[in-house]
């Protein structure tokens, strides 16, 4: 990733290069003042940080654009650098000129996130920040943009550091021992330790825990929806999604393979799965169908069970019974298609709905918004949202494991120090004190350009 | 259209809804320093215009995202009035988030145009002006960018500008003859006067002539793709714009529809149009497709003619000098399929092509860009590109012929008074010394939000 290591100033369209009212380029790097004054008709040498000036940008004489340039002095800017930021009018083929003019007065277009990458490499954010601002911009919901803020915020740097410093900590007393290793001393308490590396242990536990609420935040708790064939389970997921993404036909086993849509109710982001209807079958394909139903209602956090109050009620009932049984806790009973028969079932906690006349939504959705406060988010709570990090938390996890376990057997404290070393390097490449150029390449080449 | 009249400030996202690196939200108007303050963790209630400032937008003391503000103070904003821009993340739940936070303090959303619009009424620029972001914005080639811009530095407008005087003195002159009409005293030498109109008259046919060009620069010159079923004229429209967008079978009659196209060769925006193949047949919605064929290939500006190697060169040539002497300036002939048979034709200037394997398509390309030296647009030319201002000028161009006609016959004076009001009127429109609230909401409604 050579591209990552040299000094060049680089240039991007940070707006997403479409027609729009106003467009932003940005240009940082040692040179970036001196280049956008090339092109500029106005002096801009001189100017002072976190000032603006209007001008036209030109090109051997001729205007590309009237535009607002706004200055940034190494030490007060984004990446560290010097930068310029000029803002167009939104037209795509200005934008590309500029660009153009850009990289012929001494630019290089940037690659994916690498003014982020340049504000880690000038020490402005650690590497767990510079993520969470990929996450940012990707929030769509309440929760995500909290749990991103907070991390780039530096809350779950500041988790990450504090379990560093008592890794070290604990490294230093150990290392005092081995020292001495000859002379068979032992300095530690060996409880004391014990119960630090049983307190680091705690931690990070709770972060890794986090992660699957990370994940629900960030991809959405996932509702399945499941039932009788033909109970309407398409027709409900349209209803909610007020759009036609799954076929919808009047023909009994219509959905054959699990359909997915995310949709926002008061904030909260759940991802609904429609499923093939459950049903005695011999087509082997719909068995398939029937299969996958089950897997994904075990792995959701939210059962909508939909029993069609037009069919034979004893069987679906049943039905609901085993599978309330099977997950007691994350099974909302629906009954359907009121608009056709009305009944009463004595189900508890049964929402009354017709998904296609649009009747009794409203009460389906609250009642997957109640089950939502079991994940509600503190804005102080550090949540784990990064797989990465999930990763690696877990395999410092399995290290200070190891140690625990070796300090209980009496393994001889040189044996430990390897572990000691993998858990601070699995801690530190969280936060960027131990990075890789693969790594980086890996982390930054998902942002958008121009970030 | 009340909004356009009240003095609200208002806020708009600038640089499209969409997710990118960071997004754009702009604030207009009295208040707009004190909103921004407001919900801001700064200070920026004694900024000094064309200064920036880093910190947090806050919504009761949750941090909602960082941020980057841009104040500009009436006299030296777009607007006219007091503005800050804020620079944001771009991700949709934030830039919502923020119009939503101030709207909760005070702001309205704009109306499509609405700061270009206040622009104008402030007085920053004229109408003309005005409606030439609009163009810009959506300028996607050399010509059309040029032409816009040209307009925006105010060219037009001065042209304009030059012809109401000119309309103005003869007005005067004019009038001074009303004043002493019962005199029956003739003042102004009548030669004059008609050397003067005749002067306008040529100016306003200029401009009006232009805008069979500006239409071509901001639609593309139309080409037609003519040619014998199944010669390879869907294949040559998908070799030109690279996907696949005609319907190519090898069946004969495949394009019954003209298909359309545009493409940017050099700089210059081509709208290719594919054409249903030119043969006898019985078919009758055929016979409607071919008969469309004559019609587009009448009203385009060049015709690329396709003769098929493979297939009877006689009746093809035939054709096509049929078509040559109808359109002799536009026809560029073409020979196709020269993979599969090459021919030695006496056809003049005729470019040798294979669609299918990419041969000869340069070739092809760099004689439809001679052509274009046609239509080249000098920096300084005024051009019509707005429909509403070709209309005003051919109004206008109506009543100063008739006023030439009342001078050449002698009729009085006093009649022509009316032409001459109605002849300011149209060119004052244009610029906007004259305005009805319809007119300005039909110009600036189709602007996007946040122009």
């Amino acid at each position: 990733m050579k591209y990552y290591d040299d000094d060049n100033t680089i240039c991007a369209i940070s707006t997403g290069n479409q027609m729009s009212a106003i467009s932003v380029i940005r240009v940082s790097g040692n040179k970036s003042i001196e280049i956008c004054n090339s092109i500029f008709s106005k002096d801009i040498l001189s100017s002072k940080s976190h000032t603006i000036k209007y001008g036209n940008i030109h090109d051997n004489g001729k205007i590309i654009d009237e535009v607002i340039v706004s200055i940034f002095r190494d030490g007060k800017s984004f990446t560290g650098e010097d930068s310029v930021e000029i803002s167009c009018h939104g037209s795509t083929y200005i934008q590309n000129k500029i660009i153009q003019k850009l990289i012929d007065s001494g630019c290089r277009t940037s690659a994916p996130g690498e003014f982020t990458m340049r504000a880690f490499k000038n020490g402005k954010i650690d590497l767990s920040q510079a993520e969470s601002i990929a996450d940012l911009i990707q929030s769509k919901n309440k929760e995500s943009h909290q749990a991103a803020l907070n991390q780039l915020k530096g809350g779950f740097s500041k988790k990450l550091n504090e379990l560093r410093k008592k890794l070290i900590d604990f490294a230093s007393l150990i290392e005092l021992e081995l020292d001495f290793s000859e002379e068979d001393v032992e300095f530690a308490n060996r409880l004391d330790l014990i119960k630090l590396l049983e307190k680091i242990i705690t931690e990070l536990k709770k972060l890794i825990e986090s992660f699957t609420l990370g994940n629900v935040i960030k991809n959405g708790v996932p509702v399945t929806i499941l039932g009788p064939p033909n109970s309407g389970k398409s027709t409900l997921l349209n209803t909610l999604l007020n759009e036609d993404k799954s076929i919808v036909s009047k023909i009994e086993g219509t959905t054959r393979d699990a359909i997915e849509d995310n949709l926002n109710i008061n904030g909260y982001n759940f991802r609904f799965i429609d499923t093939a209807g459950i049903r005695s079958t011999n087509d082997s394909i719909e068995i398939i169908g029937i299969k996958k139903s089950y897997e994904k209602a075990k792995s959701s956090k939210i059962i909508l069970f939909i029993i069609d109050s037009t069919k034979k009620i004893d069987p679906q009932i049943k039905e609901y019974l085993r599978i309330e049984k099977l997950y007691p806790k994350k099974i909302i009973p629906v009954l359907n298609k009121i608009d056709i028969k009305k009944l009463n079932l004595d189900v508890k906690n049964l929402i009354q709905i017709s998904a296609k006349e649009d009747i009794g939504i409203t009460k389906l959705k609250e009642s997957l918004v109640i089950f939502m406060n079991l994940y509600k988010v503190q804005s102080d709570d550090n949540i784990v949202t990064n797989t990465r990090h999930y990763e690696e938390l877990s395999l410092c996890l399995i290290e200070v494991e190891q140690i625990l376990n070796g300090i209980r057997t009496d393994v001889s404290t040189e044996f430990l120090s390897v572990n000691i070393r993998k858990s601070l390097f699995h801690l530190g490449s969280i936060t960027g004190e131990i990075t890789t150029d693969t790594l980086l390449s890996n982390i930054f080449e998902k942002f958008c350009i121009g970030k």
